[in-house]
């Protein structure tokens, strides 16, 4: 089998990679062969990884500090990069809030949708064109479950993961066209960081949840031969029966569920 | 039958009311009782409104001529109707752009960003902030299939729909418990004046086009009992249809399907 290296170029950058799905992601890439340019806001957790990464694998690895929610982001990380191959992003940053919709600061969605939406879109558009005129390239998106059916209490996240997913989606389409691996890899619970501080009461939620490492891997291997897909089978199910509600019973079943652990966090 | 006057308040925004669905909107708003606020680029097309409004409703009408991209619109909007008893909004401006995703210019993405997401967020943060201070209030997004789908040739589009349609669907059920009544109302093929310019050439699909008035006579007598509402029975059960297919094969067909009507455009 060809690998992402032979494929796409040497590196591969994975923008939010300090922990979670985009640690896992520089892992599997470097395992692939793949130097890996690690983009976050934690330098010592990034070069942490990237001591990592090189005592494993025989890569190059490429630190930027750089929080992805400033205007100046994207130019930043093209800049600095200009000089490499870069075949390849994955673009797995995305900043939630947890709450009654109008009861949030507006200047907190402003702020999440400057990583969600603003630097997302550029960094989208900027290596689409890129890979066009290359010939080739992938860029991986992670997507949400929230993004097909929405997420009452955590609204903003959900719709701006809509965005992401729905824009992903389309563009795989004119991509493959040119040459162009696009894909849309959706998790389901999965146990990074952030799900750990939330961690739902919910038993069968709990044993549904996969390993980070374990989404990337299953996602990976669909690059180029589908452009939209959910990791965990247990995850398809549920997606396909939701797929069948009505929308309104869907919405307000997802509204039921968070709002468990949401009230579950504010008890303890 | 409670009027909308009584049940929200006295007068009704409609956020792009110049033609089509927006125009739709306003003269049956205006019907029920309810004055108007008129939203949008076109002066004089706004003033012919509210005098065809007037001369067969007896309501108030307000004339706002403001671009819904402009940094300062929301802030516009709301300053220069502080004073009247606001209780119902309808955003209905969107504006688009068709072709291949990375050979559009970034710009073009950023104008519909500002009035598809910027303004739109704002709008709806506000009056969903006002209407809870009230205790009542009716806010309606008008949607669209491809926010569902996502559209090829088409993605930035769907993709802001979709960021709309999300953000709608999730609030509602949050302000059902706050007794404001949210309706995310999807719209297939629309007699509008985008679309008749590009009207597609399939028969079945001209054929199963609604008037902009049925749309939002069927839609708002949804309001107060669904949260997220397609308008017409054809685009129902289409709709259903799409929702049990793989994403990628519905994602696919609606490339095929636009790139036909994008070719025929071109060809004219």
């Amino acid at each position: 089998m060809t690998s992402f290296r032979e494929k796409y170029g040497e590196w591969a950058m994975v923008l939010g990679a300090t922990d979670g799905i985009g640690k896992a992601a520089a892992q599997e890439l470097a395992h692939d062969g793949m130097n890996v340019i690690l983009v976050g806001r934690r330098e010592e957790k990034l070069v942490d990884l990237a001591n990592e990464i090189s005592a494993v694998d025989a890569v190059k690895t490429l630190v930027i500090c750089k929080d992805l929610a400033d205007e100046d982001a994207l130019k930043c990380l093209l800049e600095r990069t200009r000089a490499l191959d870069v075949g390849m992003a994955v673009y797995v940053a995305c900043l939630h809030k947890t709450g009654r919709y109008w009861e949030k600061e507006y200047a907190e969605y402003e702020q999440m949708y400057a990583v969600n939406i603003r630097t997302f879109s550029r960094a989208f558009y900027s290596f689409l064109r890129l890979f066009a005129k290359r010939g080739k390239g992938a860029f991986v998106t992670v997507g949400s479950l929230a993004g097909y059916y929405g997420l009452p209490y955590c609204a903003e996240y959900a719709a701006q993961k809509a965005y992401m997913m729905n824009l992903t989606e389309s563009v795989a389409v004119e991509a493959e066209q040119a040459g162009i691996d696009v894909l849309l890899l959706t998790a389901g619970s999965t146990v990074t960081p952030t799900w750990l501080k939330n961690k739902p009461s919910d038993h069968l939620e709990v044993k549904a949840a996969m390993q980070p490492r374990e989404v990337i891997k299953e996602g990976l291997q669909q690059l180029g031969k589908q452009h939209s897909y959910i990791a965990g089978e247990t995850n398809r199910q549920r997606f396909s029966a939701n797929m069948q509600k009505p929308r309104d019973e869907l919405v307000k079943g997802m509204g039921r569920f968070f709002l468990k652990r949401v009230e579950a966090k504010a008890a303890k």
